[in-house]
């Protein structure tokens, strides 16, 4: 279900293609997130027309509501959704422990319990799998590795994720290694309910944890490369830093390229426009993320301006008389039409719906540029050029973002 | 600036154009408000695609945020929103003497003070003009008819309105009576201001006020119609039900019929399905409205069903597994890509902003249809057959609505 097109000389970055039973994806490449069956702000045709081939759905969120049942009823998520493309599902660890944990969060703010605002509670976990209290009704729920393999294949996606603990940055060893233990169990569980009741169709990624620790991610690298999993995830704590972070996935990417080299590689929960090149340069094929979505949201544009974090804030009152796009020769529906930054600075003053959007989209343009930028590059057999210039702030744009 | 193609037999219904600086408007014609220099949830071109050609931005709350000087300084409404047909400004008067009055606003939900839920407050109403408390920054501001016609300059819209008072239903008739004379004084001063300084290419529409009472509103018709203004519009209190509304409607259009027929009238505030038809019967040539959009933004959905008030209300439980469209054979974004009840009523309820726009794009697909059949209507002949056939739930798409 993979191809590899061409690999990048003395690195393990490459180009290629998942086979997907909706149709191919070309890597590498970002996932949009659908977490609640929808980009949110937009419809599935412009996501599509910015080129995306690939979207993640959230298995926790919809297992809460609508429910999998419903959501079989309607013709399965892609036909629920009006997404005709694969879909990839995230198997509802993150979300669960997450509510326990609290802090892995990448939250903008800093702020909230999980990674999507939603604020329920674990009742416990245990071996056979999570007990907790649902947002939605405050009902008691329970998830194991079973109850996720059997949501996933009632979405229907075409990429299904395991059903694993994702342990935080601040716990102990111990507390690490007993996870990543329990990790591998469910893997072989996932792996057990799949191959007896998973849609035909349906592809299984396994996911390697291990925290920040060496020992223990190199252990679940090799533990996910001797399963049959046709793709591997990299998920869990990434350490406190992007130095760390970088190390963690340098590491787990390297010991899948050792065991497994021709299944695809997807880093959970990353997409920072300098993540990304990172990312690619150690050999991560997808990454999946809420950040450009979410900036969108908080009218915060991504831009080729590395020194200020990639980041252009449109509701800072510096943009009040601004007649500037937000980036110069951008081909996005917020730039292209020249809407100036005083234009969306006063939309979004004024909280309107509008603005949101347009900055969605102008962002979701920008991280689709950039990888194209790095796939063309890895084709061309000059990655380490583009990157360096990338991460100087070059864009396949004109312009200029501090006009 | 405005001809007539097409007269309805016997009645006072007509198809006609407006010619204005930034293009022509077919007639009868529904406006969308873009009250903060936006429709709310989408963008211009997405509204020019749905066949709109004419849009109403609110000189009120322009003037407080951004204010006219900014707008001014980044080229104009036009320019700084990115529509570049023809815009009407409203005159502020409306909104100035809701913040006083209460009570006129047509809120779905019968709530707040003011008909776009801002709170501010009336300090003063004097011959001068009015002074109130800026529901942004607490301070006083003043507006009056010279205000009004300097901030719609700036603004640069194709029609301006003159300032009025918008006298509220449950005053006395003697406060009726002073308030629609000073209303004809301003009109005066609009008329004197907009002469010497306005914009070449605006032209201005007089204001009929005289709330319920017949012999006031015909006074008002006829000092309007005396007036060299080119353009009409109907506004202030228009009673306490629809039969009142219509007969004031009529009353008002029938005098402008005898005194100024070439005149374009403007109805303002209407919007009700229903209300569009029996305005065009009566002789209005353009309706601006909240509804279809407010409408749409609380996921109610315009559908040919006249027994429920031609409204769908999504969020209803009892769409929860629909699979049909809102409405069948629909052309919209919602519908023609087949997104079922059931989807819009889960992102409802999950408040994803997607289902606001795709319920707004279709409501004003929806109104839009309904005029373009009444402008076909009259051209050939058959506008009573038409408006009966409307009324008892017929479209232009195939669809049955209660599906």
């Amino acid at each position: 279900m993979f191809t590899i097109r061409a690999r990048s000389p003395g690195g393990r970055a490459r180009t290629g293609a998942l086979h997907l039973a909706h149709g191919d994806v070309q890597t590498p490449a970002f996932v949009p997130l659908a977490t609640r069956a929808v980009v949110k702000t937009l419809e599935p045709r412009e996501v599509a027309a910015l080129g995306y081939e690939l979207i993640l759905g959230n298995t926790f969120h919809l297992f809460l509501t609508p429910g999998p049942e419903l959501v079989a009823e309607l013709g399965g998520l892609h036909r629920f959704m009006g997404w005709e493309r694969p879909i990839i599902t995230d198997s509802g660890g993150f979300q669960v422990f997450s509510m326990g944990h609290g802090g892995v969060a990448d939250e903008i703010k800093g702020r909230g319990h999980s990674r999507d605002g939603s604020h329920g509670a674990i009742v416990a976990i245990e071996e056979e799998g999570v007990r907790f209290r649902s947002y939605v009704d405050g009902r008691e729920r329970f998830m194991g590795p079973e109850t996720s393999m059997a949501v996933q294949a009632a979405l229907g996606s075409d990429i299904a994720l395991v059903f694993d603990e994702c342990t935080p940055f601040h716990v102990t060893r111990e507390y690490t290694a007993r996870s990543t233990e329990r990790t591998h169990r469910w893997l072989e569980r996932c792996l057990r309910w799949h191959a007896r009741h998973g849609p035909e169709h349906q592809v299984l990624y396994g996911i390697v944890q291990g925290g920040v620790e060496p020992d223990l991610r190199l252990e679940s690298a090799e533990t996910v490369a001797a399963s049959p999993c046709p793709g591997v995830a990299i998920g869990g704590s990434l350490g406190q830093d992007k130095e760390q972070m970088y190390e963690v996935v340098d590491l787990s990417a390297e010991a899948l390229e050792r065991r497994a080299p021709e299944r695809p590689r997807h880093l959970l929960g990353i997409g920072d426009i300098d993540d990304l090149i990172a990312g690619v340069q150690r050999g991560v094929d997808t990454f999946d993320c809420a950040l450009p979505t979410r900036l969108g949201r908080h009218g915060v544009a991504l831009v080729p301006d590395p020194g200020a974090r990639w980041r252009l804030d449109l509701a800072k009152a510096r943009w009040r008389r601004s007649p500037a796009p937000i980036l110069d020769g951008c081909p996005c529906p917020a730039c292209a039409p020249g809407f100036s930054r005083s234009y969306l600075h006063y939309l979004l003053r004024a909280r309107e719906l509008t603005a949101l959007r347009l900055v969605t989209l102008h962002n979701l343009t920008f991280v689709a540029g950039v990888m194209a930028q790095l796939r063309e590059a890895i084709d061309a057999g000059r990655l380490p050029e583009a990157a360096a210039a990338l991460r100087a702030g070059a864009t396949s744009y004109s312009g200029r973002p501090g006009s």
